[in-house]
């Protein structure tokens, strides 16, 4: 049994130590297919925060607290590269995951596809899953915002980490999308797939950018495994982080139903033959897409291995 | 009045500091031009070791114990590129240390030339001398080496931090130093200088790949200003690091005449009008060259201004 699962950063990587758990207990593979649309160069360093997020969750090494980085991290290189007033300094490189990056940087310097980049790294975390990116191309995810000198696009991480998503906002661009091709790997997971599972991550910034290339949506729309959604909204807001603002950008609504039919019915074009939702949701009618209620908080690997299970029901 | 000064690293770097307390009780401005030879890539980062070493000295903020590197420094990244057996594991970089390299490298790839990135630097150390780099070109030092597949090359760093020169070693060579210019200010620098003076540092790999640099050394050797060395032999050995490992490779004595008839006489195309040296080898003599002696321990700022006092009395 081959499960395929969509993920972006701390939801998908807390919602793969379920899908790795339940895969042990059924002697399933696992690849998560996650996306690049938030990677950045940041101090000349190439960060890959979604990938390095589902790596250190999965190796045991993330910061459960922060959600982000390294547990036990440190930031003598923040303060000195803040000491050089070196830009930007909104943006905080731990000096732990900052080694990620420098290997990371070399070898793509050195010629590697990210993708061969991401086994190399995952060598010494030994996740449990394979990890492959989205994409091998540059794939960005910008923001068009309003300014006082009209509209301008900056970079994904600049609108979440330095506006926190304050600031008007357009629309997101996943730049490079159009001419991007699935990562090595990527189309052959989703060929072999028994499920596909998407994440309960942010529909917008994380799972669009991943449906945004081309031959990676046809294969999941066009392929033979069910495709089965786990909503990132419980009771009309996200679990973590800024999906409504997201939403409200897109002019979706927040809620468990809305995502879904944002999603939309595969049949129809859409991605979803499942959408799980929770149990203070119970009822959301998503046109098309069986939906399904159970708890959906992911407090404990117990309790998310539950929910995988409950997804997998679904198909 | 204005004194240029030609340094390697930590010797250097000490003598440095009592060339600047001269200069503010004489009123005078310095110009130090530093050796880049031991420049290297790490982890690929661009490190420029001597550079630092005089940056971070004059700047208050070198370890003094240990010689290189920051005080207070922390190795979380080191550990990190270990765990990942990134290569070279024989080289640490330290956390402080590593944002200069960051900045610098970003600098460098943003196409600003090493001169303009160590004046950028300097803008947060503040010195209180002028730093430049003896060229803005590829110079690097590269060491012939003995191996059981015959003679190969490897940096000079390798062969200093790695090996700690214990490897039968053929010679040095100054790669790119044919075709590399002075840096920037370089020039004008030696054209309006009242002295020169060479630091005790070593002369075989700190002194002699500035000199390696065509026209720098032209302007040395032609130019108007006294050039006045301080022997970084004491005694028939060197106060700091391998000068006699270096010396015995090139088949020079290491003792302070051996190093004052290495440079030779500047009326005999060497570089050297004065020699000073060690009150212990009082008698050195050096055809061509006034040689003095007088206590040339750098133990703390005073006797090392005293030091530099004593060099310019050669003048």
């Amino acid at each position: 049994m081959h499960i395929v699962v969509l993920a972006g950063g701390i939801g998908g990587a807390r919602f793969l130590t379920g899908v790795r758990a339940y895969a042990r207990e059924v002697g399933a593979e696992v690849t998560a297919v996650v996306n690049v649309g938030d990677d950045a160069i940041m101090h000349g360093l190439r960060i890959s925060p979604d990938l390095d997020s589902v790596m250190y969750t999965l190796g045991g090494a993330a910061d459960a607290e922060r959600g982000w980085g390294r547990a036990g991290e440190t930031w003598a290189v923040r303060q000195e590269l803040a000491a050089y007033d070196a830009q930007p300094t909104w943006f905080g490189l731990g000096d732990k995951d900052l080694a990620t990056h420098l290997v990371r940087t070399n070898m793509l310097n050195a010629g590697y596809p990210l993708s061969a980049v991401t086994e190399a790294l995952c060598a010494r975390w030994q996740p449990g899953v394979r990890l492959l990116p989205a994409t091998d191309d540059r794939l960005e995810t910008h923001v068009v915002v309003e300014t006082d000198e009209g509209q301008r696009a900056i970079h994904f991480q600049e609108w979440w980490v330095r506006h926190r998503g304050d600031i008007p906002t357009r629309r997101f661009v996943f730049v490079g999308a159009d001419a991007a091709t699935p990562a090595p790997g990527v189309l052959d997971a989703l060929g072999n797939a028994d499920v596909v599972l998407v994440a309960p991550s942010n529909p917008v910034v994380s799972i669009a950018p991943i449906l945004a290339v081309p031959g990676l949506r046809a294969a999941l729309t066009g392929g033979r495994a069910p495709v089965i959604g786990i909503s990132p909204i419980i009771g009309g807001a996200p679990v973590r982080g800024m999906a409504d603002k997201c939403l409200a950008v897109i002019g979706a609504e927040c809620s468990a139903a809305g995502v879904g039919r944002l999603y939309g019915p595969r049949r129809e074009g859409g991605v979803l033959d499942g959408w799980l939702v929770d149990t203070s949701d119970d009822g959301a009618d998503v046109p098309g897409v069986t939906v399904r209620a159970t708890p959906l908080w992911m407090s404990d690997e117990v309790a998310t291995t539950a929910m995988v299970r409950d997804a997998m029901e679904l198909t």
